[in-house]
Order: structure tokens, then C-alpha cells, then sequence
């Protein structure tokens, strides 16, 4: 991805915190990480993210998503002796469509990102609105999309080691490489 | 406590809530919990937390606090194999002065709890702002207490045990016990 478009992602991140009223530290702001998954279409597969801690014990992030914009499906392994990675996903604004592996009713209410159709697996489906959470069990797969305004959602967990993420699309690199320009 | 005090603190804690913008689901808004601490003045010495989610290994709640309302000294102590809770704290409204055990400069902004003076003995100041946070290490004696406009915090921990607690001041019940009124 490159520089410029980080910045201009981190710029509209940062308004939509503005705009809910959730503050951030001038450094925070800065720092806002996107994650456009090496797909090369953030707005289609993308999520923007601020950590505000990530111990050995918990973990605590800010996860923003532009306008029907989707986190590619993904599972949190068990590491070493620890269990997968565990979530509790709480929405802040917007509305958040979360699948998850499980019994579906044979549609959903989103459109799976078009040219991906294969990596998304997973179907159960459940509808945040802002005050409503949903925790997902440890290895489970799940991948998320906003609704037509985007969304916030505050996601506390265990520890976060997200290079470790299990992505269903073999195309996806987790971890950001920026181009300067 | 009595019932109707609770339900009186409950209702101005939710207000807050409302007044910033954080929503939270019916239940939740009706099961705040208010602790007084069984010190029998909740304006002076009290706190009121809405836990979003405590699992075996991590834990998130938001904490109010009234004007100048403090949540006296404690620690968290080890239980069994697992180190003592440790805590982050990030102010979302208003001000928050935390005290933590370490060095401090002599005086402080706020006032302790008048009749309790002797139950808190650690004095390094923090003051957070909306956006600010700090990350108490396990084990460390803390209490902390709002200013003038109130405030409200996000705490982002391990595992809660608060049963185990261990207050300053032996008076203090820290489960509360509600009588019908």
C-alpha cells in the first residue's frame, strides 16, 4: 500500500472517532493502522485499527470499518499451549455484520467482496447495532462487514498476535508493507 | 444499600452514559452495579461499573464516577498460579486523578475522603484526560477519583475476581448488599 493512501485512510478513520466522540492521543491518531491485507483494494477488504493495549493477558483495540468495507475471513490459531486468540466484538456505531461458523438460514445481508467469493466459507450471521456485542470462541473462523455508514466497534480479547492469523484467502499478507511516494 | 438508592445511582450513571454517547443495551442499562462499598456514602466513597465481558482471560467494563466520588485503595491480590489483576484505565469523560503506590510529590489535587484519611496511603498522581490512559501493574495499591464534572473510564483488564479484592480500609464490604426499601 502506499504512504499516501495510509495517511488518507488514517485521516478518515480518525473523523469517524471525531464524529462518535471517542478520543484519541495526537499519537494515536498518527499511528492509526490500516490493514488493506495485500489485496489492493482497501475499500473493498480493509479495516482500520488503534491498540490501546496488548499485554501477555488482554488486549484492547479500536477497529474501524469504511462504508460496507469487509475483514477478510480469518481464524486465530492456539499458540504454544495458549487457546486461539478469544474476542468480544461491541459495537460502537454503525452496524456491524459478523459471520461466524455455524448453522445459516441460506442468505445473508451483505454481498460477499466481489472476485473473493471463494475465501469467504462461513455464514452465521449476526447483526450488531451500537451497545450490542457478540464473543467469538478461540479458532473460530469469522470475517465482518459494515453497513452502508461504516462502523466502530471496540473489540477486548486475549492477547493479540495477529501475524499468526490464519486467513482463508492464501493471497492475504496480514502484516502492512508500505510504499513511500 | 437501599434499593432506592441504587436505582437512583443507577439512573444518574446511565445518564452519563447517554450524555457521551455510549449506549448500552436495556439489561445492561438496568443491572448497573453500584458499589458503596458498605461505607454508607456512595457520594463520597462509590463507584458504578457496567462489566461488558469476563471470561477466564480477559475483562472489560466501564466505570463511573460521580463528582468527586472516589473508589478507595485497594490492590488485587495473586490467586492460585496467576498473578494479580492488572488493569488499564482510559478516561472517555471528565478527569480522573489515579493514585498509585511510587513516588509522589507531596501533595495532591484532590481531597481524600474526609473520616477515611488514614485508608489511603499511596499518593504518585496520574491525571488522565478523555483519550489517556494508564496500565496499573498487578498487585499495586491504587484508588482513584474523579473531578468535578464526574467521569467515566474504560477499564480494559485481565480476568476479574473482585470477591478477592483487598481494601485499605477494613470497613469496607466490597460485595454489595442491597435491602429492599
Amino acid at each position: 500500500m502506499k504512504r499516501s493512501e495510509v495517511r488518507a485512510a488514517q485521516k478518515r478513520a480518525a473523523e469517524m472517532f471525531d464524529h462518535i466522540g471517542i478520543m484519541l492521543t495526537p499519537e494515536e491518531r498518527e499511528t492509526i493502522e490500516v490493514a488493506g491485507f495485500g489485496l489492493g483494494n482497501l475499500e473493498s477488504q480493509g479495516l482500520e485499527l488503534v491498540t490501546y493495549i496488548n499485554t501477555d493477558r488482554y488486549c484492547a483495540k479500536e477497529l474501524v470499518l469504511f462504508p460496507n468495507q469487509t475483514c477478510p475471513e480469518h481464524l486465530h490459531p492456539p499458540i504454544g499451549d495458549e487457546p486461539g486468540k478469544m474476542e468480544t466484538f461491541r459495537c460502537r456505531h454503525g452496524v456491524v455484520y459478523l459471520y461466524v461458523d455455524g448453522e445459516n438460514s441460506g442468505t445473508i445481508q451483505v454481498e460477499v467482496p466481489a472476485g473473493s467469493e471463494e475465501y469467504y466459507t462461513v455464514f452465521h450471521e449476526i447483526e450488531l447495532h451500537p451497545g450490542q456485542q457478540y464473543t467469538i470462541p478461540p479458532g473460530t473462523k469469522h470475517w465482518f462487514q459494515a453497513g452502508e455508514n461504516g462502523a466502530i466497534v471496540s473489540e477486548f480479547s486475549s492477547t493479540s498476535r495477529d501475524e499468526f492469523d490464519i486467513f482463508t484467502d492464501p493471497n492475504i499478507q496480514r502484516m502492512p508493507v508500505i510504499v513511500e511516494d
